[in-house]
């Protein structure tokens, strides 16, 4: 079984000794449970690339709107564990909210511009969130090295951001998203997703088919390919609301004209699932 | 000599391997130069308690106010490296601004509530800038101690609830303010006082000391200390502005009634320089 601590000063004392006096490399992954095969992958990539590897579970309340659904993320720790422990992870951190953010809590990180688009635009607030908890994660864990998932692209590039910023003595890796058989992006949200819901979903992952198709076909305009998925999107009955779907360079902004390595950025919402996706354009 | 470094890269992989190598403890105490006997006193400290004492010279321009005194703010390298040999300090780092702030800089911290009162109402961002730099800097040098001047108390809590809540594996050490025989604060601006101005600034140690009478005969009420201060204060002819007078508990939250180890804190213009100082109340 790996280690649990639900304690900052447990956690850094026993990593102090690890990282220190045994001069081992230390590989984090941060979560908020529920683990996939997403998850399963980062966890895989750390265990390859440093001696330890710590996984934090924490749903963090910060990043969540007040209308949005942290009530009812899905949450179970002792099937996180068996994952965790059939991948070998050292050390599994799992703080409360007392823990995180006593009383008298008071500071927040922002990283402007890249926050206040996309995702920013529709979840106001999410990325001083997910900035300020990762910063934390970061300070009690001090890994050589943090993974995080292309799935969520924009947070990769907004903690990438912020580590560069503030000059924190961590390399930040990305992992390539993880797809089911049919295309469907793991996500911990797909488990609000009933079957026919989850038909809807998947047409996500077939309007990024039909873009790269459409480019293949040597079409390079983003609004004609965007106009294209829209319309495949929308053909799909469980699909409630679009709330962007937009073609940006890897820095996230905009193109009128595609080009190798751009991201195709979807957020969409399922009946009462909002589910978000991006896809890398080859040429 | 110290040894000088201007390179964020430099700099870390030389303390890398003091601190992992050679398993060094680092003491580091940020300034803005033009060092004096308040920073030869962090100094000391330093040398004290760490192997290794680190000193950054940086006048960092976001936490300078549009019509503030960033371009006149007295720098004298040469001076302030002769200081520092002579104290025994092993690492100077000097860095640019562009090795600070790269073009696309876009990150910063807050620390809300206790930034919004007192120097934050007469500097709005200045703490926002401090906040931001000292983090970098604390991320660069990743120090065991950190040495911070009682003389900006205000800046020394902000700095101590940035560090708590973020989570920083570094202890941030407070130094009592060092002050000249007649008790006026040593600050790098006292440069700007001319004699007779030096003579109205004074006026701020000659409050503390009233207050500190009035408060051994008796008198608790803060009202009628701070009226007396400001009395005494408004009958030098160079102090031009009083921006606050206050007495707070160590928290900095008012007080009606003084007790053991409440600060009285003044910020005021003496001509056209700045001055602020804080006192902690003995019973």
């Amino acid at each position: 079984m790996p280690l649990l601590f639900e304690r900052i000063k447990d956690i850094r004392n026993h990593l102090e000794r690890l990282r220190c006096d045994e001069g081992k490399s230390i590989g984090f992954v941060p979560t908020m449970g529920y683990l996939h095969e997403g998850h399963k992958a980062l966890i895989r990539e750390s265990k390859v690339q440093n001696d330890v590897t710590v996984v934090s579970i924490y749903v963090n309340p910060t990043q969540f709107g007040p209308s949005e659904d942290y009530e009812r993320y899905p949450r179970d720790l002792d099937r996180d564990m068996a994952i965790c422990e059939e991948l070998g992870v050292d050390v599994v951190f799992t703080p409360s909210d007392e823990e995180m953010y006593p009383e008298g809590f008071s500071t927040n990180v922002n990283v402007s511009c890249i926050t206040e688009i996309l995702e920013g635009e529709f979840r106001p607030g999410h990325f001083r969130g997910v900035a300020t908890v990762v910063l934390k994660l970061l300070n009690i864990v001090q890994p050589d090295r943090a993974y995080f998932g292309e799935k969520d692209y924009q947070q990769l590039k907004v903690v990438q951001k912020m580590v560069k910023d503030l000059n924190l003595p961590i390399q930040i890796i990305p992992v390539e998203t993880v797809r089911e058989k049919d295309g469907l992006a793991f996500s911990s949200r797909n488990v609000y997703l009933s079957e026919e819901e989850r038909d809807s979903a998947l047409s996500i992952y077939k309007a990024f088919q039909l873009a790269q198709k459409m480019i293949s076909e040597g079409k390079r305009q983003s609004e004609v390919l965007i106009n294209a998925m829209e319309d495949l999107i929308r053909s799909h009955p469980h699909v409630t609301k679009i709330d962007y779907i937009t073609i940006t360079d890897p820095e996230l902004s905009p193109v009128q004209e595609v080009r190798e390595g751009d991201r195709i950025l979807i957020a969409l919402w399922v009946g009462g699932t909002r589910l978000i996706d991006n896809w890398k354009i080859k040429l």
